[in-house]
């Protein structure tokens, strides 16, 4: 059974084509300016190279149509028609609060998706259209949505919930949500599998720090807590935003500095994080250059406020569950940064976490980083979001 | 030598006469409605009940005028004339960047209390006129003013520091200052002095829950961090306010919802925190009834969000400190709710916590309320910011 799972964004679509059976990779890609000029389609096939398109797309339609193209290329492709496809699994970034599970796409999926591009315009409106492409060109083939916020949806109110006048939440539907579920799911289950234990029976904090970056507390399998919040600004420091602030700020800049709200949005999700105290990038590996190669004082500075805000994040979370018994760290800078890890956990012994530096010294791959007698076990989980929508995907269909 | 301690608010003066020989309280005052129809002065002096004035008072320093008549009144005063005041302590919110230590006036500081006041407009202005007033009336007498923000003072730049670009902060001294510092100063030290330790050996977390509501963590002796940051909104759940949201809220409230930033001011600041969750009080006294006595739902939600929000942080201070050895509890909840010490310190066995159900049922006095086996000991101390403004005072005249 293979599947295809798509990740639509307004101008770019990520998919990849899995092969269930053995949840073996067949292929994968990227297309880029779509309904822009120079539009083009980028296949990677494990063995045969790089596939390159390049014409006009006007839309997410003919995106995809060049998306099965190139899959059942006679020379690039790697099935023979399109009815290899038994399945297609999309991400969508908000399911609102109606669903906390993935769900097969019917019209009242579709009418509810609608609802919920209010909370998220920016993701949820281009996730709809790749729907609709490919609805209308493989009318016959399943197709589940998996959210991105699902996996929150066991979130207890008191997680949930701000202290905001009441009617905010029940009227306007302003609480927290939680992103990156799919991922936050995807490395709690592997690692519980890794060590050979029910997830059930775990208490696990998961660090998904990459550009974007949050941090779920997970018991029993279940999301009980995440730092992003109604939107993906909220929690610990990421590439580009802030995480959390003082809420005044927002008016601060407004009232008292005369920016305009909308400028204030640019300033808080674009021009801050790590790239606003850097002033130079909001890449972690540009800002460890910067700070370990040429000593530069601000570079250091961003670690050190990137490191502590995902620190005392663990340290929330453990008191969350009453404690923790594994710590995972995915995503680009998780899997990849020992650095980065060695800061975070630096100083948690008091949390019975003993780190291993050798066997912390590992990148992208699946890794226990602490020692043997270590009470709170860490690992290094690579997270694959794809197969876990293709996964979920599978489920639905049976 | 006797100590008078001013507390101004823009149409309100608190007041208290300390004798510093022994740190005996002689009188202490609340002046109400200053420059509104029904001034009123109430002064308690123990053991000769309480004195009341209500006579017009069309400013500060006819507020400060009857301050004094009544402290020397011959029947209910406490000195015989207004020589016997040898220095006066002021309280001020907020010190801004440069005052990190209570200082005597002059008139470099009263101008920098000027530049501060766009910081905290509400309460550095009347604070400013407060002093003026006593410096009109009391010219020769030595005035120290000791900032709410100074005992954070000590918090390093990781901490401190937001996530925005950095010219916001070099530019515009957006950063945390944190507020409610000598209380955490005072319970620091005298949690210290109650075990008989040293404070610079001790990781301390001092939990100021009242109306305002504010964590700090005090490593040896020192603020590192604390949950309010640039403005008293911020951190965790108060009577009114929110406490940490995500900042998108206010850019939804304001773009999606229509509302102005004056209002969204209001709401966050006024409408929110346990009012806005229960929608009847923000008063503790009154939710605990609604939830215990009638089974409110919506008051044990409020009460599980509270006390959810200041486990966290006490995990989030245990790990920026590596560790914990004393939490303190005071103010108004803190000393006095012991439903909420207990909700706020279960399940953190993890740490090391072992209440003492028995001696957690206090109020208002200095307790151990953890077992004697307990490896974190948690105390109950009741705060005394004017007694604390009183020996800083002391402190700055040797």
């Amino acid at each position: 059974m293979k599947v295809l799972v798509i990740n639509c964004g307004s101008s770019s679509l990520k998919y990849q084509l899995i092969d269930m059976t053995n949840e073996e990779l067949l292929a994968q890609g990227l297309v880029e300016r779509i309904g822009i000029a120079g539009s083009i389609l980028t296949q990677k096939v494990s063995g045969k190279g790089k596939y390159i398109i390049e014409e006009p797309m006007n839309d997410h339609k003919d995106a995809i149509k060049h998306v099965v193209n190139a899959l059942i290329h006679d020379e690039h492709g790697v099935i023979k028609n399109m009815d290899e496809i038994s399945a297609v699994g999309h991400r969508v970034v908000h399911g609102g609060e109606k669903y906390s599970e993935s769900v097969l796409v019917n019209d009242e999926v579709m009418s509810y998706l609608e609802e919920c591009v209010k909370l998220a315009p920016l993701h949820n409106r281009p996730n709809i259209i790749g729907i609709e492409a490919c609805k209308s060109l493989m009318p016959n083939v399943p197709m589940a949505v998996v959210f991105d916020t699902a996996f929150h949806g066991t979130m207890p109110e008191k997680a949930f919930l701000y202290a905001l006048p009441y009617e905010l939440y029940e009227k306007h539907s302003i609480r927290k949500y939680g992103f990156h579920g799919t991922s936050h799911k995807y490395v709690s289950r592997k690692v519980a599998e890794v060590m050979g234990r029910d997830v059930e029976d775990l208490k696990i904090i998961t660090c998904h720090i990459g550009a974007g970056a949050s941090i779920a507390a997970v018991k029993g399998g279940k999301s009980i807590d995440t730092t992003m919040g109604f939107t993906p600004l909220d929690g610990v420091i990421m590439g580009t935003r802030t995480g959390s602030i003082d809420p005044a700020i927002v008016i601060y800049l407004v009232k008292e500095l005369g920016y305009s709200i909308d400028e204030v949005n640019e300033i808080l999700n674009k021009k801050s994080g790590l790239l606003g105290i850097t002033e130079m990038s909001s890449d972690m590996r540009d800002i460890k250059e910067a700070a370990y190669k040429k000593g530069d004082k601000r570079a250091q500075l961003a670690i050190d406020m990137y490191t502590y805000s995902i620190k005392t994040k663990i340290g929330a979370y453990s008191a969350a569950m009453g404690g923790v018994d594994v710590i995972v760290f995915t995503a680009g800078v998780g899997e990849n940064s020992f650095e980065t890890r060695r800061d975070i956990l630096e100083d948690l012994e008091y949390l019975g976490i003993k780190l291993d530096s050798e066997r912390n010294n590992v990148m992208g791959e699946t890794a226990l980083i602490t020692t043997d007698d270590s009470k709170v076990k860490v690992y290094v989980i690579p997270t694959n979001e794809e197969l876990m929508i293709a996964k979920e995907t599978v489920d639905l269909l049976k």
